[in-house]
């Protein structure tokens, strides 16, 4: 969603350095540490100072923004590596994500989700409004985490033309599990040794829905890192979300997102503008009924009230007057009290509308996608709004069941093509791809379900190999063995080199 | 395994900035981004050049340290970013392993791989020798991985009193699945929610032995990146190794290791220096009854002769006579010839004993502990080789099937107490803990493990409670119930804090 300009978010808090009681940093062998760890308390302290001048403590993004840029002066002085870290990404200018593809989704099922609500004798609306899902995707039995894995890396590769050689490090975040040892990372190599390539660090990360946010996070930093050696980093987020039959099947959904990460993009990493909050719960082991849309709404009302009790100027009049009676709340109060939610759901809809609506596209249309969720929503931003994007900030919350959560912030730029705003909205082509997607009835729904089941953790089986409905180039599952290895193929490659996508990335 | 002074391992290439061959890496509108990628590419050149008057293209890993450490001269002149990233650790100076600890394992079988032997007719020594087993060490009903880790981490926190506010970021690398989707990292933040610390980025690194190296690796990255906020980062790999009855019995194992990771430590890691390979296979799959140890032996003896072939002016005259025959195979058929492996592995052997040896005390007698079993191993060296290891350089082979394998180096320098080498060993106290283990009968053995098959993934359960036998402070499992959440208690916590070592941290 994106951030209302009246709301806070405050920078990540530089800890100073750690220095053990009985150790000396000034001691240390190499000369420069001393110096380092005292410049960047020196420089964390005066901007403590500074942003206690401006708000009593809080700052405003672009405050803080400011203030960061400000540091960057200290470029024309003597240049130390601590200052230059505590300007973020102004001066370094590395860490930024190139450009996002999304797996081709196939099927979806208009209609099941009010057959279900009928099905289940639950009220009108209550799926379709209250979880805020229209359709959903989901595998057949040719396709699997990995070959949508397969397929959305190697259409990244194509449409950005992007050598194999060029990728260093490739991270895999999903919570769908086919082997509890064997990453899906290293099922993907297969497309990077085909090209002499098995030097690419990274495994896959796991918690949740956060995984995808854990991979993300791992990539920029081993840019940014000492380790780097010049080449993309890749990130793909990938799950096929399945439940039972019940209540709880409205909450899957399938895809695959495919993240490039390198300089010179256009969607820009702010690492300093992040705050994380994990805490050991067992909220994974409860019925999860609810998707995430109703709960963005909320969320987000309660953000636009948070922001109202900081500085209650930043609200309209007639706003000011529907939630001044609940200043009076305590912390655990407001968040009990219904009559809050409702009314600050209402005098915030028009920026709900505006500014997370955008990003609720594909969530709706394909579902519960876990670690591929907030990637896809982003991209669901793109889509909508690549021409208004540029000099804005997005604000991304990613949380994972278990719970592992953080809140950060991209900073949107020109880029240059084929890595420009227009172009990667172009490539993802998401219009082309919803119009794409085939209908399946609620009953072959129910029985693909049925199928998938029953294959799951399963050896010695031959899909069906029905690739009809399957884009050309698309890599699917052929079988698996009596040893459990799984053995895949891609539909004819050479007709998806011509026919796929008129907009590929270098103007054909 | 440390490294012969005569082995060779090249120093990482660094590839040229990645450009688009429609973008131009000048055109970036952040104006210093085009001087740091055609510095970086210059310096790249340079090294290349230099390294190519000297041996052919081949670095020996002291000339290539030193030429890195020729490139921090730049710090005199005009300082740039990438200049300063490719001279790796020297100016940097903030990517160290700082302290390890060891899970304290508790239970071990003298005599059970013996009698495993004749129970399977196998001939003697089979599985000692073969396998390069003396114990194993495993878990009763009251422990399992989570248990392992919350013992490791407190352990360290209290042995280095380290605040657990000053912990910013806690990986888990591990292959033992005991929940799909929530991470092991979030039962340990039970320690951390305790001190109001939630702020602890990272989650769980998995492909099979490599997870533990992939949580290293991402931890020292985010200390060089943008993201670190000056606190320590918190690195746990932990598995219990558990095999059906049979041959593959003896290969499994049981431990957490816990790395504490920070600036001005006497373990550096060497970012430059490391080799990566990737790739799908399905090793994993294959009947796994091969420990590592006779692997290390061949492996290090192969390395030998690689080096021979490359100069062969590295080895004595008598061991250059024995290698001579073996110059003219073909890189296949040198891999096959027994002949080959038993004459290197003979003239190899006294460079063995002096570099490898000393890392298989731990492996020896706990047994294959998966992502723990490399830093077990080094943690055997350091136990074991301390006090000579200032200036030494290790270096680390890690290895997951899959596969995702990384060979790197690590530099070994004085360290300041609470961090310095000796007092990390006597931390470690490895022979005490050697000799607290209680002998169990294989019966008893074979009845746990027994328990434990049946317990695994089970909810709904007590397990015995019976600490008898645990040191004071360990963690322990008290039930799962019946929405599986599982439950843990901690030994006499009072006891733990006066009993159970004497050579505290800070000298009491």
């Amino acid at each position: 969603m994106w951030l209302p300009r009246g709301v806070q978010i405050s920078p990540r808090p530089l800890h100073s350095h750690p220095t053990h009681p009985n150790s000396l940093a000034s001691h240390v062998s190499s000369g420069s540490q001393g110096d380092l760890a005292s410049r960047r308390r020196a420089s964390t302290g005066r901007a403590k100072q500074r942003s206690k001048k401006k708000d009593g403590g809080l700052l405003f993004v672009r405050d803080g923004i400011r203030e960061a840029e400000g540091c960057g002066d200290s470029r024309d002085g003597h240049l130390l590596p601590a200052d230059l870290r505590t300007t973020g990404w102004r001066v370094f200018g590395v860490l930024f994500i190139i450009s996002i593809d999304l797996g081709l989704w196939r099927w979806f099922c208009p209609g099941w989700i009010e057959a279900l609500e009928a099905h289940d004798g639950a009220s009108k609306g209550k799926y379709t409004i209250g979880l805020g899902q229209d359709c959903m995707a989901f595998c057949t039995d040719v396709e699997d985490v990995i070959s949508m894995s397969l397929t959305v890396v190697t259409s990244l590769l194509k449409k950005y033309q992007i050598d194999p050689k060029q990728i260093g490090r490739l991270e895999v975040g999903s919570e769908t599990v086919i082997d509890k040892s064997k990453s899906i990372k290293t099922w993907i190599m297969q497309i990077f040794e085909e090209y002499d390539n098995t030097d690419v660090e990274g495994v896959d990360s796991t918690n949740a829905c956060y995984g995808g946010t854990a991979a993300l996070f791992n990539c920029v930093n081993w840019v940014e890192s000492n380790s780097w050696d010049g080449r993309y980093g890749l990130v793909v987020c990938t799950d096929s979300g399945v439940y039972a039959e019940g209540p709880a099947r409205p909450t899957g959904g399938a895809a695959a997102v495919a993240m490039l990460i390198g300089p010179n993009a256009p969607i820009c990493f702010e690492s300093k503008y992040r705050g994380t909050h994990m805490s050991h719960v067992y909220d994974f082991y409860k019925p999860n009924l609810a998707s995430e849309y109703p709960l963005v709404q909320k969320g987000f009302a309660r953000l636009y009230f948070n922001d109202f009790l900081r500085n209650t100027s930043v609200v309209e009049k007639d706003v000011k007057e529907k939630l001044e009676p609940f200043t009076k709340l305590s912390g655990d109060e407001s968040y009990e009290s219904r009559d809050l939610e409702k009314a600050s759901q209402q005098v915030a809809k028009p920026l709900y509308d505006a500014k997370v609506q955008p990003s609720t596209l594909l969530p709706k249309q394909l579902g519960n996608m876990y670690t591929a969720s907030l990637y896809a929503a982003f991209a669901s931003v793109i889509h909508n709004k690549h021409k208004t994007l540029v000099g804005q900030r997005i604000v991304m919350f990613s949380y994972g069941s278990g719970l592992t959560s953080t809140m950060f912030s991209f900073k949107l730029q020109n880029g240059q093509h084929p890595f420009s705003l227009p172009n990667i909205a172009s490539v993802l082509n998401v219009s082309e791809k919803l119009e794409r997607r085939h209908v399946v009835s609620p009953e072959k729904f129910v029985e693909t379900l049925k199928l998938m089941e029953h294959r799951y953790g399963a050896k010695d089986f031959e899909t069906s190999r029905d690739t009809n409905l399957l884009t050309p180039g698309t890599f699917y599952l052929v079988n698996v063995d009596s040893m459990y290895r799984r053995y895949y193929a891609r539909k004819n490659v050479e007709e998806a080199t011509h026919g796929e996508n008129g907009s590929l990335a270098n103007g054909h």
